[in-house]
C-alpha cells in the first residue's frame, strides 16, 4: 500500500509503463514514457509502476528503467514502484531510488521456471537477499517491499494451484522479510468468488494489513467484477493499465490488464475517491497512442464517454 | 422470473433475438432465428426473449415474431418471452402464446416519449389494459406480466431520474396489475453502488418477490460488475445477449448488452448453477455469425477460451 493515500479511499496503481510496455513489441521512447508518467501523476495517480530492473536483452522495452525512476522521483507525492526478478534487480532499484519494489513469485512452479527461471526456493532466497539489502539502507531510504503471488488464480500450464501451496508461499514471503504480499491474476482465471476466497485464505496467513492489493487481468471480461469483489473483501489497492495495454508475455493467451479509465470510472461512480480526474486521465491516452501508433488501446469509457451530468457522489458510503 | 428454474441458481434470460436483432440494421432470416433459439435452448437456456410485437414498419427486423413464438413454444421447458409496447402488442403476444410479456416504462418521460411515443400516464394505462387482457384468459394460459423500468440508472436525454419518480412508477406498474417489475440500464449508466441502491429502493416499494430481474448493458465496461452487485443484492434473473449484440436504438451511444457467454462463465466459475453448457453455448455463436455476416460479435471468453482444467465447483456457496 502506498504511503501517499491521504484523502483517497482506493489507490489505483498504474502499471502500464511496466506491465503494459513489457508485453508489446513496440519500444516506447524514453521521453514519451516520462511524459506519460508526468501526465498520469497530473491527472491524480499516486502510484505508478514505472519499469522493471531486468536485463535489457530480455526486455529491451524497459532498458531505460533507471532513467525513468529518476524522472518519476522528481514528481512530488508519487510512489515510484518497480518490478524486480531478483536481488540484482533490487540493488539497481534501490540505487535508482524506487519507493516500492515488487518481487513476483509464481505459485505455479512450472510458470516460475518459465517466467523467472527459478524454483520457489530460489525465489524465496532472492526475497531474503532483497530484504537484507533494504534493511541495510538508512531508515528513511528503505523502499516498501512487496512479494506478489502470481498465477494465484490458476496457471495456463498447471491449472489450479493447491490452497496449501499458496498459503505456504505467502508465509514464506513474509518470513523472508516482505512488508506485504499481493495477489496477481496473471492468467485471467479469477472470478469474484475465487477473489474473495483467496483474499481470506492469504489474509488468514499474513494478517489483514499485509494484503491490501491485487493485480487483475480482463482476459475473460471479469476484470471489473473481480475488482468489485476485491473491494468488498477490503482490499484498497488495485492495479490497472491505461488503455488496458499489457499482460504477461510468458503466459500464452493471458493478455489484458484491466483498463485504468474504466476502473476509475467504476470507483468514482460508486462514490469511492481515487483522487483522479477522469477527464484529464482520458487525455493521457493521447500521449500513449501517439508514442505507440502500432498498438491497440482498449477501454469502454473512452468510447462511450461519461454519463450525462456525471458527478460522482462525494464520500458516499459504498452500499 | 421464470416458471422453469428447478435445479438452477440463476436464470440467464437471453434477449439477443429481441434486443440484439432490433438494434442492428441486418434482418436475420426467420429460419436462422429458429435455429438460434433451438440451439440456445439445447445449450441449456431456460428463458429467451424471442421478439417484440411492434408494428413491422417500426422494427422490420422483428416482423416475424408471431412465427418465432410459435416455434419457440414447441421447445419443452422454455419460457418464451416477448416485449410489447402497448395493449395491441400484448393482444398479439397472447394470441401467439407467449409465456411472458414485458412492457417497458421509461422512468425518463423524455425517453418514454422518444421510445414509446407515450407519456408515463399513457404507458400505465396500457399496463392496466394488458393486465385486463391477461385476466380474461383461462387460468392456465395467463402469461407472466413484467413492467420493466427502463433508463432507471439515468437517461442520455435527462440525466439522473429522481428516486421518488422511480418509486412512484414502480408502484404504479404493480397497481396496474403487473406480476413484477424489472430494472433496465438502458443507457449503460449503472454502477455497482447504484445497482444495489435502486434494488433496495424498488424492493421497498414492490416487495422482494416482485423484483427479481435486471437488464444490464456493458456500455462503459461495468456490465459484469453490475451483474455481480445485482446477485449480491439477491436478484436471480439476469438478461444478456449472445455475442453482446444489441442495445437501445433510441438512446444514442447506449449500445451493448452484456455478453451471455461471459456472464455464464462468471456465474458458473462462481459455483452458481445456470443449467447452461458453456461449450455448447459457444457453438451457438456460429449460427448467429453465419446469419449476420455484417455484424460484430463480442465477448472475452470466446476469444480467450475456458481456463485450463475449468470445472465449475458444484453447488459451492457464493462467498
Amino acid at each position: 500500500m502506498s504511503h501517499h493515500t491521504a484523502g483517497i479511499d482506493i489507490l489505483v496503481s498504474e502499471v502500464g509503463p511496466r506491465d503494459g510496455l513489457q508485453s508489446i513489441p513496440s519500444i516506447m521512447p524514453t521521453e514519451a514514457k516520462k511524459a506519460w508518467i508526468s501526465a498520469a501523476a497530473d491527472a491524480g495517480l499516486r502510484e505508478i509502476e514505472v519499469g522493471s530492473f531486468v536485463p535489457a536483452k530480455l526486455l529491451p522495452q524497459l532498458a531505460d528503467t533507471a532513467e525513468i525512476v529518476a524522472h518519476a522521483k522528481t514528481i512530488p507525492g508519487l510512489t515510484v514502484a518497480v518490478l524486480v526478478p531478483n536481488a540484482r534487480g533490487a540493488e539497481a532499484a534501490i540505487a535508482a531510488g524506487a519507493d516500492k519494489i515488487t518481487l513476483p513469485l509464481s505459485v505455479s512452479e512450472t510458470h516460475s521456471l518459465a517466467n523467472l527461471r527459478r524454483t520457489h526456493e530460489q525465489v524465496i532466497d532472492e526475497a531474503v537477499s532483497i530484504a537484507g539489502l533494504i534493511r541495510a539502507q538508512p531508515a528513511n531510504h528503505r523502499p516498501h517491499f512487496e512479494g506478489s503471488l502470481s498465477t494465484v488464480f490458476g496457471c495456463t500450464l498447471e491449472g489450479a494451484i493447491p490452497d496449501a501451496q499458496i498459503a505456504r508461499l505467502a508465509a514464506a514471503l513474509m518470513d523472508a522479510g516482505c512488508d506485504e504480499v499481493g495477489l496477481s491474476d496473471t492468467t485471467g482465471y479469477a472470478d469474484p468468488s475465487a477473489v474473495k476466497r483467496l483474499i481470506t485464505l492469504v489474509r488468514n496467513v499474513v494478517g489483514d494489513a499485509a494484503l491490501t492489493g491485487i493485480h487483475l487481468h480482463n482476459t475473460r471480461g471479469l476484470g471489473l467484477a473481480n475488482a468489485l469483489a476485491a473491494l468488498e473483501a477490503g482490499l484498497t489497492t488495485l492495479d490497472s493499465s491505461l488503455g488496458g495495454i499489457g499482460g504477461c508475455p510468458f503466459a500464452p493467451g493471458a493478455s489484458g490488464n484491466i483498463v485504468t479509465e474504466d476502473l476509475v470510472f467504476m470507483l468514482e461512480a460508486m462514490g469511492l475517491r481515487t483522487g483522479i480526474d477522469i477527464e484529464r486521465l482520458l487525455k493521457v491516452r493521447e500521449i500513449v497512442s501517439a508514442a505507440l501508433p502500432d498498438e491497440d488501446m482498449y477501454g469502454f469509457l473512452p468510447d462511450a464517454g461519461l454519463p450525462l451530468g456525471f458527478a460522482p457522489p462525494k464520500q458516499m458510503e459504498y452500499v
